[in-house]
């Protein structure tokens, strides 16, 4: 008795660990039945990939496309007469309001170290940020820590214009993790430079790489705290300033942006559907977000997520799969600066009566996939782990618990049960190119972006073949 | 005894399969160690790597190297004094006849459709081939593979030019798969052209990418066998020739080059050790080749070698590692078109009576790192396998038997028991620059170049500490 306890328990691990490949219900011929498709999904997005080309026409065609904008609206037609073209059995718009910030004309900047030369610096302002009503200037008051900035005394800070010299962190290998740990600097700073009442904010771009891109990206302001205008300068331009401050130099900095906020404005989702043959009324959402920030292409963000789900459910038409649940593509709108069209999807989603089971997101870029993310219950990410040999030959190997993206997220307080699944690719190169004027359509490698639309090809396959 | 025999059996393949972290000798206080000391390695990486402003030098100073060049002579110098900089024990260079062939002033190619205009092509004369002598012309005739040509009768081909118009399996996930296959277009194309009477010999590129960049690479003729002037011609121009004549099109093709091959010239291995403090007549080999092909800036293939072999080496001596064997870091001269530094250092390191225990080589490119690949015998691709969790917080997965390198491949035939791994990036950009006009300092990324310095240091160390 005692060996047989042992035993089983040995064996449960064994299984835990290694019975990936035979679910309790899955008969091997399905396991190999999977392993052909999967294949057959590849090669499909290896060879006939329309991916590359679509990203192509929405990046040199339409551009970027910030909510509100003119490239909004022209992505709209185009993600909806795109759907239509493959063939979807349904194709429709979700109407959402959406906040409506534009850049403006005017953006420069300038400092000066002590009484020497006036010096131009690259610089963005914030999503959302206000303009300067002219030109700006004061002395430069830096932080190296966002800690620090909260730390330091109004008295400090109060008349000037504050500079957050916060680096990213190059020691995790994830760079979403340390932009997630430097990003309070953006949606958070903007606020305690107001409660602190500074003159102005400005902040090292949040880049792993030194060059002379700002990035920018949304911030927030706080009802009844003063508004302060908010940019990113590049990280060679912070890197220069930081240096003089640390020499003990005096910095002035000098800025004018007129950007400006705008009445909210109508918007719209795009959607399409192909009908499950079993469960029509149990959806899996794939998606990724329409909107992009205003600079470059809005190539890996998001365009990629755009058609990632496009393709990989346009593959699984061709190769005549019949989904059993309802696959659903959904082009979110305003992720960027207000997940309006996350939250309104999920609202009428559960108005609908519908079971949403799965959504799939992609918004980390279009590089080498290395794997899915899962937000959800043991079970659902056990079920994620049990497909590792399924992925193994395609060079997915990285399937854990983590986040599943902004726009599906808000599915997960309307519907209990559903699993969210996040799409990683590498991430090195991310943030060299991220929400700056380099995420243009000559930042991606077609088969790397072609790699992507197996991988979400093949979950959503068996997801939907597996429920 | 029935229960006890299947408990064995189950206990000893979870131990295959789960145990890795556990070597038999090694007690769990190791393997803690070991995670801290990888973990140093790589912030020292990611933080302070050298590899990156290293590679820069060599790209930008010096440029490409090929073998019997000024700029192979100028990266000895450069590479001996980077080793000596960095505080080698011992830094010296071991002579090594190479093969000298130029590629002249005059390359170029243009094709006519039938009546038409002349058109240009983008073309690289393959590494080796003779020159044109003046304008050669000739009547194509085009075949889709190899195999296909090969079965050609020799009136088809005889005073025409062969264009080899196969393309690499974009189906392959790993691209090196691809690039084995249909690499024989390059190394055996030209023989057969010879043989069969061809006037001349173009290939489309080895590259998985449409454009406008040839693809150069070393080809070889047959003693006694027709020399047969060969190129290649980018993927662009390829698709459209091809077109032309599948529309039943009579193309005739003209080039002119004036390549050469002179008398073989002195050159160098570069070779840097630290003398290992237990057993220092034990050597672990871990290098990458100096030479690079005459086009762009030899940066990914083979720059990325060299400056991955020396940070690694320089990180372990930073933290004050003290190496129990002698790790010894070798630039390899002559890998593009010869191994002729590959084979002198196996020559000379058995006749040094010293024992060679393991050799690393970084030839793959400097990418996001995947893995490695072994040579070895079952007991040493386990022990590879044993370092998987150690690995993958850093995201490395792929620890597979492979290929180890070609420079190091030698050795194996002077060492019995020797083990060769090779460094195993992402390969899916790799085709896009490899031998062409953009394998250039800009295309480097300085965060995956650094993880590869971590993976290749990390594997020294591991390999060290565990003989």
């Amino acid at each position: 008795m005692k060996h047989f306890k042992l035993f089983s328990l040995i064996l449960s691990i064994f299984i835990g660990i290694r019975g990936f490949s035979q679910d309790k219900n899955i008969p091997i011929e399905n396991s190999q039945k999977d392993s052909l498709m999967i294949r057959k999904i590849y090669h499909e997005a290896l060879e006939n990939g329309k991916a590359y080309g679509d990203l192509r026409e929405l990046c040199k065609n339409i551009g970027n496309r910030l909510s509100g904008s003119v490239g909004a609206d022209m992505a709209i037609d185009w993600g909806y007469e795109k759907l239509q073209s493959y063939g979807f059995d349904k194709v429709y718009l979700q109407e959402v309001m959406v906040p409506h910030w534009e850049r403006g004309t005017k953006e420069k900047g300038y400092f000066k170290s002590g009484k020497g030369k006036t010096q131009p610096v690259n610089i963005l302002a914030l999503g959302g940020s206000i303009g300067t009503d002219g030109i700006l200037s004061g002395e430069v008051v830096m932080f190296k820590s966002l800690e620090e900035f909260k730390a330091a005394s109004n008295e400090q800070v109060e008349g000037r214009i504050v500079f957050l010299a916060e680096r990213m962190n190059q020691k995790n290998i994830n760079t979403f993790r340390s932009y997630s740990e430097s990003g309070k600097i953006r949606w958070e700073g903007p606020i305690i430079a107001g409660e602190k009442k500074a003159k102005g904010y400005i902040m090292r771009s949040l880049s792993l790489s030194e060059n002379d891109f700002p990035n920018t990206g949304v911030m927030r302001y706080k009802e009844g705290v003063k508004k302060v205008p908010s940019a990113a300068i590049s990280t060679n331009d912070a890197t220069r300033i930081e240096k003089l401050i640390n020499e003990g130099k005096i910095i002035t900095f000098f800025y004018e942006m007129n950007c400006k906020t705008y009445p909210d404005k109508k918007s719209n989702n795009v959607i399409g559907e192909i009908t499950g043959v079993k469960y029509p009324d149990n959806i899996i959402t794939v998606g990724g977000h329409l909107d992009s920030w205003d600079v470059g292409e809005g190539a890996h963000d998001d365009g990629v997520g755009i058609v990632h789900s496009m393709d990989a459910v346009r593959i699984l038409k061709k190769l005549n799969y019949q989904p059993q649940n309802t696959i659903r593509v959904v082009f979110f709108m305003n992720e960027e600066n207000g997940n309006r069209g996350g939250k309104k999807y999920a609202k009428e989603a559960k108005l609908s009566g519908q079971n949403h089971i799965y959504a799939i997101e992609s918004d980390a870029g279009g590089f080498t996939p290395r794997g899915f993310t899962i937000d959800g219950q043991n079970k659902q990410a056990q079920l994620l782990k049990s497909f590792a040999p399924l992925f193994e030959p395609y060079f997915i190997h990285y399937l854990e618990k983590g986040f599943g993206g902004v726009d599906i997220n808000p599915l997960k307080n309307e519907f209990d049960n559903i699993a969210l699944f996040g799409f990683a690719p590498d991430s090195q190169r991310y943030f060299d190119i991220h929400h700056n004027e380099n995420d243009v359509f000559e930042n991606i490698n077609k088969r790397e972006l072609h790699l992507g639309v197996g991988a979400i090809a093949s979950l959503i396959y068996l997801l939907d073949s597996r429920y």
